[in-house]
């Protein structure tokens, strides 16, 4: 199954028979002060800076989230958009928690977007999915609901069929679904990791549809976190993660990934993989 | 299926359910010129501070390989598996590509010894098996045969069959079989990789015996080796690889093992992988 976004000027297919996508995650004040502080003053440069940095570590969908307590999100999300889209070119990935400022994003953005997120709770399918199937986006899919976050794969997989059959209903096809089962963290439950990849492979056979995943729930309270995030991605693609929301500048991280893409048989000649060691790496 | 093999002093059980057994692969003189020095001037102390090393580093189990190029390998054999045996109490692994070596070696050897290795060849089978089942030895099944090395995984699984039913007519049961499917260079043949995973995954669905895996080969030829032997352990691991042939004492190897157990929910608490790190980062 493949779900095609786009901006004005690219395309970007994900699909299982491709190379992984890379969403670019670091354009979000959650945690960063300074970015927070330079969306609090107007000032776009920083999202700028991070969205070219991103792109040209191979990021190929940009996660925008410009929500910090106070502020007028809507507004702010229409004026990074435009921000981000004057400096690169790749489709982008709106990440809120307010429909409003999903709604105010998609009004301004040029192309197909995707949205971030839909779940499986009542209030978010009432409100997100209309917008989605309004502007033709693709979407995210938590598979949590109003009961929480479930840490079996069986209710993982029932939210995420419950999310595909609503979308149906207003017109969204499965294609445009892109399902996260929601990685927890293994320090404060040993099993929460293989119920993660169980939910990946088994949401990939019963449905069908791209997936992501972010990497930094899984490691939280664990030493070298990018270390185990990195083999948690390696093993989350292998069971069917196709667009991962993670840090493309982190050479760790990227790393793995264009790994995974070359032992799972989609780097034809390793080109990817040996052209990125080779630009991360000059001198060896 | 469980394989279990043991010193005198030390039982190791190898199983889907268990934590992943490194078996140490360092007492081994292929491109090492020094301990080809040594083995050449009968001197064993090289060897035994690698087994110390391994052993300290995580190994369960250590590769015995003293195969050098002109000297008498029966009488090195033995008299590297005393020497082990007499600075470490771990199970070891007798790897000769000589049957008077493995048969020399199981002579002296003191408990049930890993055998590496038969593969799917007539005289391989006919020299080695029989020598495995006198001494009620576990081996190594490499998936090879007199038509050379598969690239593909249907032969895979029938050299594996061949070999599982060579063995059971000599009375060796499937669970004294560990079935290497032999990882190729990536860099040769960019399919070589999938081709490895999937015939781990197959010989564990069609056989469920133990598997285990070289790293080294699969990154032959490319750059930033250690990192793609990391993620390739990482991958078999989730596939049926339950005791990789590999180098404990490389800490980013033994990391991507230790993740590995961590997410497929076999190390409680993290404790395994939290308690090496901190071995290995006293200051962190």
């Amino acid at each position: 199954m493949q779900t095609v976004i786009w901006s004005q000027a690219q395309k970007v297919v994900i699909a299982p028979e491709l190379p992984v996508v890379m969403i670019g995650e670091r354009i979000n004040p959650t945690g960063r002060r300074k970015m927070a502080a330079a969306l609090e003053s107007g000032d776009m440069t920083l999202i700028q800076e991070e969205a070219k940095r991103q792109v040209a570590a191979g990021a190929q969908v940009l996660d925008v989230n410009v929500g910090v307590s106070g502020l007028d999100e809507p507004a702010l999300m229409v004026e990074a958009i435009k921000a981000v889209q004057a400096v690169t070119e790749v489709p982008l990935c709106l990440d809120s928690a307010s429909p409003k400022a999903l709604e105010a994003g998609l009004a301004v953005y040029q192309g197909k977007a995707l949205v971030n997120s839909v779940n499986g709770e009542a209030a978010k399918l009432a409100e997100v999915l209309p917008l989605v199937a309004r502007h033709q986006a693709a979407v995210v899919a938590l598979t949590m609901d109003d009961q929480g976050i479930p840490r079996d794969v069986a209710t993982r997989l029932a939210i995420a069929e419950k999310i595909v059959n609503e979308a149906a209903k207003l017109g969204i096809p499965a294609e445009d679904i892109v399902v996260d089962p929601l990685a927890m963290s293994v320090a404060a439950d040993d099993q929460a990791g293989l119920a993660a990849l169980t939910a990946l492979a088994t949401i990939r056979e019963k449905l069908g549809v791209n997936q992501t995943t972010g990497a930094s729930n899984i490691s939280f309270g664990l030493p070298d976190r990018t270390a185990v995030n990195a083999v948690f991605l390696a093993m989350a693609v292998m069971n069917g993660c196709t667009c991962p929301i993670t840090d493309p500048t982190n050479w760790d991280i990227r790393r793995a990934l264009l790994i995974s893409d070359l032992l799972l048989g989609k780097d034809a000649f390793g080109m990817n993989f040996i052209t990125a060691f080779r630009e991360v790496n000059p001198e060896d």
